[in-house]
């Protein structure tokens, strides 16, 4: 089947290799040529323009948009939109805002085009692992591209199956899933996230507090050094807690046990912030979830206005000093 | 090798079990004789008494105590202790809080007695997967008695080895790991529920937001309902969140999606508390794994005085009526 | 000076009354015409319909709108648009949206119609208290209103004045602020209301605390019975945590020291979650505050579907049964 | 009446005085002379060592314990308990954990000692605006000394009374409550600065969200550059959320608005944790206190181990760098 993709990012491109190398075809575009040129190189049809590209697509035609979510994601879909003929459709892979997808889905039906959100899972280990995707958007259109999602998938593979599951929908053990309307597919990553950060931050605390069982505040015995490389690596076998995650912090702690290589200051992405506004649109306390959230806003500052409120409001009742700025903990 | 074993619970019993499957004896003994008996008939060797099961073991005796932690492991650790002789060996396998390990490690040396502290994980599984042990004592001990531990832990198997463990204690690969001395095994056990706690929290919180994504209070077109049978099943195959939790979360699904079998009142062990309390002891916020252990305590009320005191400062400033109880959301 | 109000509802009614007391006159209007009557009896103009409230007001014309947050104030604005004249002002004194003012402001100023967001705090004590506003809009009209806000406002009263204040806005001591424009009255009452939920929980989880300090989980010599109206009360007086909240809490305890006259079932209004949202879009780590809203949301719930997958998850890997629904406190 | 106060810091030395200028006398002891001749200089009996101290009272010998809790007040509360006889009273007025008074309460019963735990509240101010007491110990002995008592707090004042607390134990109102036996005082004072550090906090993140309402990552028409200091003063007249502390951030304000004076480096003192710890033996759920308590932890380190993992695993599973070190906000 063919497919067009804009954008070749470490995403988008390997998403064309691996279409390629189970036998589809690709079209593709971005802005930087050479990413064309070396795709082309590969096999696919390179596109200079955005006009180039859909020139080149069989109708009806499908453009795959692997940008970041934003405003370049929306001025993309927009001129295809423009070039586009009836039947058409356009697959938004990004991690979009998914009420834009909502929109967009709408605005898209009107003018005859179809409108897919995919949330793409998978990251650089998706070429080899396949990509997990939870696509929002009609019926119909699903099931047409499904060889498309069926090769991107990772597949049955050695992981087991779920008993119980004989007559519900098969492509989801093959890691795809038709989640719903516009909007649903992106609104299922975007919790992927939310629950990603909420796990991270769970084994960040756990190794934390391990990590400080030595402090000197501690008695004596009392106090621990750890080997949190081994720790790491004892869970992923027979506990209650091995995960992905926690095979590539063992990963990263085999390579260097200090992690004197990071600096901790952690960017955080859309979802997980929309991720606590949807629970806050719906009530649904989600303590973990938004604590994993802020401990990446509080990574990236040295320190916040809340403290030194504090700070002035402790000097104002209780004369206290601030103790001198030495970490009590290590890091 | 022998061991022998106090306490034929589900766990006690299943390690037994493992352990005569590949070629090691044991010596059992639990206050309930049927318990005994059943195990001998599958060729343990039953002891009536304390003073029996003593009687009945090899010198150096190794003495496994499988016990709830408390009062109960303590009292008969205490027994054992009058009964066994030097270079005896006390093994406290239970969920035991690691401050009590590192007194009894220090008072059973000066009687010339052995005391390792194993955090054991693996629950009902851990008859076929093994079990992942994080052991606490002395090196000749934990060494002497490898055949042991070896045989109970999970091995290899099909689990990925780490890269750049090259060098590094083989034990911890085969899932058991000697964590340092006496109270180390439990402490990081401890931390393992710990994080055990924050990771099915991040999952239970996420499914919430899905479960609740189409209630009547959101706009219409921002509603979903969702397969959250299916979410959790795709999200096994090549996302970033796939873990043994995970599967059970998708296994539970599968049967019954509504999960209207559970009323929601969950307990907590002591682990969590534990966990929090070292955190504060280290000065380390550990957000996520306090927010998991509080949503249990709360789970388990059906209103907190916090709350009134809330609709009683209402009522005072605002003249605010509390509103009908009806609960916003799906549970 | 003369004021429209449209909403007589117990906030609007007070302050045309505290208005009138103090030799202002006011038009005002209500769907209920029972209570444009009432008002009308203490002195007010009042008003059948919209029109004739307008045709009423002297021009340039006020118009406070007080009602309830979302569609009808909204719709009242946008009704009042059509009728209103170049250099007319709309005020909104509810607990309006902030961006939706921002929105307003410039849609108004299109027309050539001033709009004022005067975020109001004071609930039912405000007629006697005097009402804390924090207003938004073009600084001439908050000028040309002043004798209003003046009148609505406390005043400086007994309350002790802070010292290094002068030469700044002598119109904050009276307790009325002008925020800067549209939306900033409402974006500062939304953070003294999201701070306002942050106070509360505080103290109730202070008093929780306290009211379970002799549950029999605990050991015995361990235990507390305290009289909790006495600790509210004492605390008012020299300790480092005196408030207005905590007066309110001591006399509903002082009255009914079990709150049992209390469901627990706590409403949260809007502000509160949006505080978390700005949180949020500033990357700002507003932990409390957001545990605070959390409280709110949970109170309403008998049980989260969280908690059943917490459930579910234990039966999974351990077995575990549900504890038998016995709340472990005291609420 | 006859006090002895050992501990002359500022809390110590300022009691002395409110007692002396209402009539009472003092035997004063410290280990600094130099303390020890300042206030013997204004009318205090001095003396040079504990044996002195204990000469030099009049029997039964009242002593007042005001140094910092731990090992400096439990080693002098030791020294005294051999010194004394039978009928005399220890009273600890620090900061003690509750759990010490109740063994200690115990062990000088046996000796036929009173002691009497109080936690105490008034910082830097008490001397002028009186202590808040809360007491823990007989009622006899407590009875016994209320002359000390009732002129160490604050009295009524014009704190207005509450309704409703007819036939109440008038010394509530006066800002001393006998709250229960040994340890009950300084529980109730933990609770109070458990309290006291939420409420803390909810003020701090209000005004963090307020201070970065202008910062570059909002859209343009969402920005605001608010003047805090007048934000905290107009919330003390009038709104809901008038307090203390509220009182001593606006004095703050007043005088730096960035409160750059600070680097917002915030020590915790024993009680914010100690109240998290009685939280959890309790089951209640302190979302609030807990996240006030780890804010305090996260503002004196750089970084966490915590944030390390996250950036280890992000570049594990997304190649994700960490994004350069620039604070996103204000602080």
């Amino acid at each position: 089947m063919q497919l067009g993709m804009i954008g070749l990012g470490r995403m988008g491109g390997n998403i064309v290799r691996r279409l390629m190398k189970n036998g589809h075809t690709a079209v593709v575009y971005d802005k930087d040529a050479r990413a064309v040129a070396a795709l082309a190189a590969e096999g696919a049809v390179g596109a200079d323009t955005l006009e180039d590209f859909i020139a080149k697509l069989d109708k009806p035609r499908t453009a795959w948009v692997m940008l970041p979510a934003g405003k370049i994601t929306e001025a993309t879909i927009e001129a295809l939109a423009k070039l586009m003929q009836k039947g058409d459709v356009i697959i938004d892979g990004g991690n979009t805002f998914w009420q834009d997808d909502v929109r967009r889905g709408a605005t898209l039906k009107e003018k005859g085009l179809h409108y897919l959100d995919v949330g793409t899972s998978g990251g650089v280990w998706g070429i080899e692992r396949g990509y997990c995707m939870m696509i929002g958007g009609d019926k119909a259109v699903v099931d047409r591209l499904d060889p498309i999602f069926k090769t991107l998938a990772p597949g049955i593979g050695d992981i087991p199956r779920t008993q119980g599951r004989e007559g519900r929908d098969p492509r989801v053990e093959q890691g795809y899933i038709h989640a719903g309307p516009s909007g649903a597919g992106h609104f299922v990553k975007m919790i992927h996230n939310g629950i990603e950060y909420g796990l991270m931050q769970a084994y960040a605390e756990g190794f934390d507090i391990l990590k400080n069982a030595g402090i000197e505040a501690l008695p004596p015995e009392h106090r621990f050094e750890f080997d949190i490389a081994d720790i790491a690596e004892v869970w992923r076998r027979g506990s209650v807690i091995p995960s992905w995650l926690l095979d590539l912090t063992s990963s990263a702690l085999a390579e260097n046990q200090t992690l004197d290589n990071y600096s901790g200051f952690v960017e955080d992405s859309g979802e997980g912030r929309w991720t606590v506004n949807a629970a806050i649109d719906e009530a649904v306390p989600a303590e973990v979830l938004t604590a994993a959230l802020y401990a990446r806003f509080r990574s990236r500052k040295d320190h916040t206005f809340a403290e030194k409120i504090l700070s002035a409001m402790r000097a104002g009742f209780g004369g206290h000093k601030e103790p001198p700025k030495k970490p009590d903990t290590k890091a």
